[in-house]
C-alpha cells in the first residue's frame, strides 16, 4: 500500500483536521466527533444533513455551505457514521423548520441515520429523509437492498440545498430531492482499485487488461470483470444501461462525468466528449455538464456517468448559486 | 499502460473537445489549432495568455475566464505549443491594451512564446512576458535553465488576472505578476509516475517503498529517489527547502497543496494539516489555503506544496472573484 498518510488509524482525524484548517470560513467541527457543520449557521431554514463513510472526498464535507448542505456526519473510511454522531449533527443543524437527511442507499447508513432521526424526533425536532439509489448497475449488493446510492447524491444535495436556501418548507425540499432521485441514474467502472488504509489491501485485483464494471463507491468489486476497451467503448457500456432505465427521449439532462479519485481530468474530458456525442445522436439535449472528482473512492481509478433528466424547476435549482469549500457554484 | 482513452494520437484533440462540450459558456477554440480563448471576449483590458503542454489539467484551459486568463495555447502532452499557435492566440485575445504572456520556465515554452510575441509585435500588438520559476528543487534541469515553473503559475495567473480585470495597464499587470513570482516557492514529490499516452512508458520507475523528491510537472524523475516516509515526514522535506529559500518570518502566506492528478483529496488534506502546523510553529500566518488538483501531471500520484508570501495588494487580488470552468472563485 503506497499512500501519503501517517498512522492508518489517524487518517480520518487528520484529514478532517486538514479540511478545517483549509476552510475555516466554511466548516466547523462539533466536539462530539467527526461531525461538520456550516461555520455560520443560517437560522429559519430547512436544514440538510448528509454523510456516510469517509473516502468519498470532496463528498460530503466539501458540499457544506450556502445552497447545499448544513451538516455532515463522517464515518471511518467506507463505514457508516454512528447514530450518536448523526444525532448530534441533526441537533446542531436544526434551525426551527425541520431537518432533511440525504442518505445514500447503503444498509448501514440507513439504519444509523434512522436511529438518529428517532432520537432527534423524541426531542421535538422534525426530521425526514430521502434515500438516493441512482446506481443502475445492481438491484442489490453485499451492502445494500435495492440500488446503491452513488454520484447522483451530489446532484440531490445541490438541488435540495437550493430549495432549502430559498426558504421552502420541509415537504417541498423533500419533494425536490425525490424528483431528483426519480430522474437521476448512474453507472461506474474502475480500472484500478482503492485501498482502505486500515486494511492495507486493495478492494479487488485486476489484470493489466481488465476492468470492473458496475462498481459502487466503497471500493468493492463491480458486477463483472471485463476486458478494458477504449474510452468510447467503456462509456457505451455504461450509457446503454443508464439510457435503458428511464425514457430520456426529447428531454434535457445534466451530465456528471465523475472521477473516482485517481483518474486524471484528461480521461474524464475524453469520456465527456463521447457522452455528449451519444446523447446528441439520440436527441437528448445536454443542459449542464460537470466533469471532475465529485464523489470519489479514495485513489480508485475509474469514473461514473450520471444523467439527470431535467424540468424547469430542476434547471433553476441546479443553476442557483452555491458557496461551499469544494465548489463555489455549479 | 492502463488508461481511459481512445487512440493515443487523438488524446489532446478529444480531451479539448470534451472541455468545449462541458463549458461552452466559458471557452471556444480557434480554427487554427488547440488554442482556447474566452467565449465572451472582454474588450479594453490587458489580455493574459498562458499555456504549455497538455497533461496539466485543469491548467491552463480551466482557468480561462473572468478574473484569470483570456487565452491558452495547448501543446501535445508535456510538449510546448508551436509558435504559430501562440501567435494566433495572442492576436485573438488582444483587446487593445497589450498582452501579457505567463510562461512557465521551460526552455521550449519560452522559445516558442517569444517567437510568437515577435510575430505579434510586428503587427503592432504590444506583448510582454513574465516567466514563472517557483520550483526550489533544482537550479537547472533537463528541460530548463534556472528553476522550473510549476504550480505557482496558477497563483500568478490568478493575481495577474485580477489586476487585468480591474482595468490596470500592461506594466501594472506585469508588476503584479512579477511580485507573485518573487514571492512564490514550490516543491513537489511523487510516489507513482505518469505515462505519456504516445510513449506508453512511465516517466520513471519506483519501488514500493520509494518516492521521487523534487519532481517537475512533466512526468520527469525528481532530483533524487528516497525511501517514502509518513505524510508529515515527506511534507517536512519539501517545507524545509521552501522555507529556507526566502524569509517568511512574521509574514502571511497563501498555501497551495496541489495534487499531481492521481492523488486522493484525503491525502492532500492530511498534508495540509501538517503544513499548517509547521507554519504556525514558525509564526507564519496562513491567510488562504487551496487544496486540490490545480496543476497536474496526468495521473501521477504525488503532491507539491506552494507558499506565496503576501502583502495587502496580493491578498486583495487573490480574493478577487474569478469565474472559470475549473474554479469559480478562489
Amino acid at each position: 500500500m503506497k499512500k501519503i498518510i501517517n498512522e492508518v488509524d489517524r487518517v480520518e482525524e487528520q484529514m478532517i483536521s486538514g479540511m478545517l484548517k483549509a476552510a475555516p470560513d466554511y466548516i466547523r467541527k462539533l466536539e462530539c466527533g467527526n461531525v461538520l457543520v456550516r461555520n455560520k449557521k443560517k437560522e429559519g431554514k430547512v436544514a440538510l444533513i448528509s454523510g456516510g463513510g469517509s473516502g468519498h472526498e470532496p463528498f460530503a464535507a466539501g458540499y457544506i455551505g450556502s445552497g447545499m448542505l448544513d451538516g455532515v456526519a463522517a464515518g471511518a473510511v467506507y463505514t457508516s457514521p454512528a447514530a450518536d454522531q448523526i444525532y448530534e449533527g441533526i441537533k446542531a443543524v436544526s434551525a426551527g423548520r425541520g431537518v432533511l437527511m440525504i442518505i445514500m442507499n447503503y444498509t448501514g447508513d440507513i439504519m444509523n441515520f434512522d436511529m438518529a432521526a428517532e432520537m432527534a424526533q423524541m426531542e421535538g425536532i422534525e426530521v425526514d429523509r430521502v434515500i438516493v439509489n441512482d446506481d443502475v448497475a445492481v438491484d442489490g449488493s453485499l451492502y445494500t437492498t435495492g440500488r446503491r446510492g452513488v454520484a447522483g447524491t451530489v446532484l440531490t444535495a445541490k438541488i435540495a440545498g437550493a430549495m432549502a436556501e430559498a426558504g421552502a418548507e420541509l415537504s417541498e425540499v423533500k419533494a425536490a430531492a425525490e424528483k431528483v432521485i426519480a430522474n437521476v441514474r448512474t453507472m461506474g467502472v474502475a480500472i484500478n482499485p482503492s485501498t482502505i488504509p486500515a486494511s492495507g489491501k486493495p478492494g479487488f485485483v485486476l489484470e493489466e487488461d481488465e476492468m470492473e464494471v458496475g462498481i459502487g463507491i466503497h471500493g468493492e468489486p463491480g458486477v463483472y470483470k471485463a476486458k478494458t476497451g477504449t474510452a468510447d467503448e467503456i462509456s457505451d457500456v455504461l450509457l446503454e444501461k443508464i439510457l435503458a432505465d428511464i425514457d430520456y427521449s426529447g428531454s434535457e439532462v445534466a451530465v456528471l462525468v465523475n472521477g473516482c479519485g485517481g483518474t486524471p481530468l484528461m480521461e474524464l474530458y475524453i469520456v465527456n466528449n463521447h457522452v455528449h456525442d451519444v446523447l446528441e445522436s439520440k436527441g437528448i439535449k445536454v443542459y449542464k455538464t460537470l466533469v471532475g472528482n465529485y464523489m470519489t473512492s479514495i485513489e480508485q481509478e475509474g469514473f461514473s456517468i450520471t444523467l439527470l433528466k431535467l424540468d424547469d424547476q430542476l434547471k433553476k435549482l441546479l443553476d442557483a448559486p452555491a458557496d461551499t469549500m469544494a465548489y463555489k457554484s455549479f
